[in-house]
């Protein structure tokens, strides 16, 4: 491939600036501007650094049209998450930024609103021709047509786990961590212990944390009560905060709740201030997903933590792999680490 | 301009899929689907979506190449905030792309951590060929750099004033809601109103609460008190907290904190709680943003609330009149409003 032209900047007259004149800047060879402008591996963190400050100082633009025919990338990932007003994926983008960042590219951010329409729009791409590959975490999609999607392009789905499908993905055991949460809350001495996140429809994290919550009360000899599973809306923290006050207006005696995400939890502690109980001395709270949030809340939440960083890296990894060819393993499951965050909810 | 050229759809030696089949499959005419591929305007939403339907479900796209020769426009906008991980630019970036969705636009999302290169690297736009325009939320940018940035392609700023730049800005009256705040406090009997979130460095919003701030207790005759003014580092909770820490720490009492950002003020409540004080009963707390945290924080946040979907629906707004030219008005500031949310942290 030769390199992109230059062409003047827009329509003022300016003399162009040529890509000779980024490498005088920058210090570097005409080819390694070229490297660097089209996202090649294997270059210096200095020398990208190097050049993209020249590309800035001397308003290079490549010929856009010109990239595209000869260059088939952009340099960008698209990113598609249910909601990026829930914290957790507000982190995990932001830990996706980061770990792009360090390999040159730009994520395009979606919001799909778990809307099963969307997410098969972000998945399959409208915007195809200007994204490199997909990072897509799913609430919606079945697992056919996920496969299908990702056959066209690097796609990585984060969050579920669908060991049937050849598709990259990258999850934590969402059934051994729903279990060690409860496990922690038996190990406290609390015996009837509700859980907030209950979701019949979509088969995703939550019906595995939730089978992890049956097997641990099962495990201890503990019959699982119906009424004190309840389902959670969008698992916003009104949700949590509405599935307590049926819990408390229920009238059975429980001890403790698992909420299947943080922002649940979050919710049902604000439910339990305003019924007057304290946390934990009349009931034990437990989240999952290790928001900030819940390190400064009051009390501080015991949640499990996925590791978020490790989950964004190992995304890019897999995609940059794809991408490079240098990945020629089957696509399949890459499993993430998570760890139980015991703080003052569940006795500290 | 002529439509774009239809093309195989990758290397798989499928029939290409044609204008014209999409247009058959939609219900619409040639020109129609050109117009929403083109991201034109006056197109019903339900012609709109019918067409994009189409396109999904026949997996056509255009030659990539021939559109952007023929058609500048790529349908996306770029949105540079500082902190996705900070929940005010997570709620308005989740504003602003639900406003983008509406006129059929995607989203494009850059943290600049508030670092000048980057900030300066988004308004230049390295990756300008891909973007119709840019809404930047800019913390270091001098007014200078932002005017020179901004002439080059359609640009709206957000959360700063600069009276004397010929740039779209949208903002709020931050000095009279700084002001608001702490009359809200003096109303309610408090007089050691302490400060978080000095910033002597940057000329932003931050530096126009403080002004607000001031002019509150000049007016009420209370001499401001350098030592109950703090500095806030990255605006985090974490800050807050430390902040808070100092606070008791210097020994000069106070009754009221007014912080900067929610982040803070809820990051200060930690540390009322580590040392065993109480809101409002023993310190009374004033934040700014009116995230969802403080909705349901323990006790709810009292705090100035932007008009964040106001703030972004006028975003695009402008952008889309600039692109289109249907707005001819010299670029300019355009106030957005806010109000005081009276919560339990300030006596409810």
């Amino acid at each position: 491939m030769s390199d992109p032209e230059p062409r003047p900047n827009g329509d003022s007259g300016a003399v162009a600036t040529s890509l000779k004149d980024v490498a005088a800047r920058a210090g570097v060879s005409i080819k390694t501007v070229s490297n660097v402008l089209n996202d090649r591996p294997h270059i210096s963190a200095g020398t990208r650094e190097r050049v993209q400050q020249a590309v800035t100082e001397l308003d290079y633009r490549p010929n856009p049209a010109a990239k595209l025919l000869k260059n088939a990338r952009t340099g960008i990932i698209a990113l598609a998450v249910p909601d990026i007003e829930l914290p957790y994926f507000a982190e995990l983008a932001a830990a996706v930024q980061r770990a792009a960042e360090r390999i040159g590219r730009t994520v395009l951010l979606d919001q799909t609103g778990g809307d099963p329409e969307k997410e098969l729009m972000a998945a399959k791409g409208f915007r195809a021709h200007l994204i490199d590959g997909l990072i897509l975490s799913p609430l919606a999609l079945q697992p056919e047509q996920l496969r299908e999607c990702a056959s066209s392009r690097p796609t990585v789905l984060l969050g579920e786990r669908f060991y049937d499908a050849a598709v990259d993905h990258i999850a934590i055991d969402n059934i051994t961590a729903g279990r060690q949460a409860v496990q922690h809350l038996l190990s406290r001495g609390f015996r009837r212990i509700a859980m907030i996140g209950e979701d019949d429809f979509y088969r995703g994290p939550v019906a595995l944390r939730k089978q992890g919550y049956l097997e641990a009360l099962t495990a201890a000899g503990i019959e699982p009560d119906p009424v004190l599973m309840r389902p959670a809306g969008h698992f916003r923290r009104f949700d949590g905060m509405r599935a307590m006050d049926e819990l408390l207006a229920a009238g059975t005696p429980f001890d403790a709740v698992f909420a299947f995400n943080d922002t649940l939890a979050l919710g049902a502690m604000r439910s339990l201030a305003d019924h007057g109980l304290r946390v934990p001395e009349d009931l034990a709270v437990v989240g999952f997903d290790d928001i900030e949030e819940g390190r400064y809340s009051t009390p501080r939440l015991t949640t499990v933590s996925p590791d978020k960083t490790g989950i964004a890296e190992l995304a890019l990894e897999r995609l940059a792999g794809r991408l490079s060819g240098d990945l020629t393993a089957e696509p399949g499951f890459v499993p993430a680490a998570h760890r139980l965050e015991v703080r003052e909810s569940s006795g500290g």
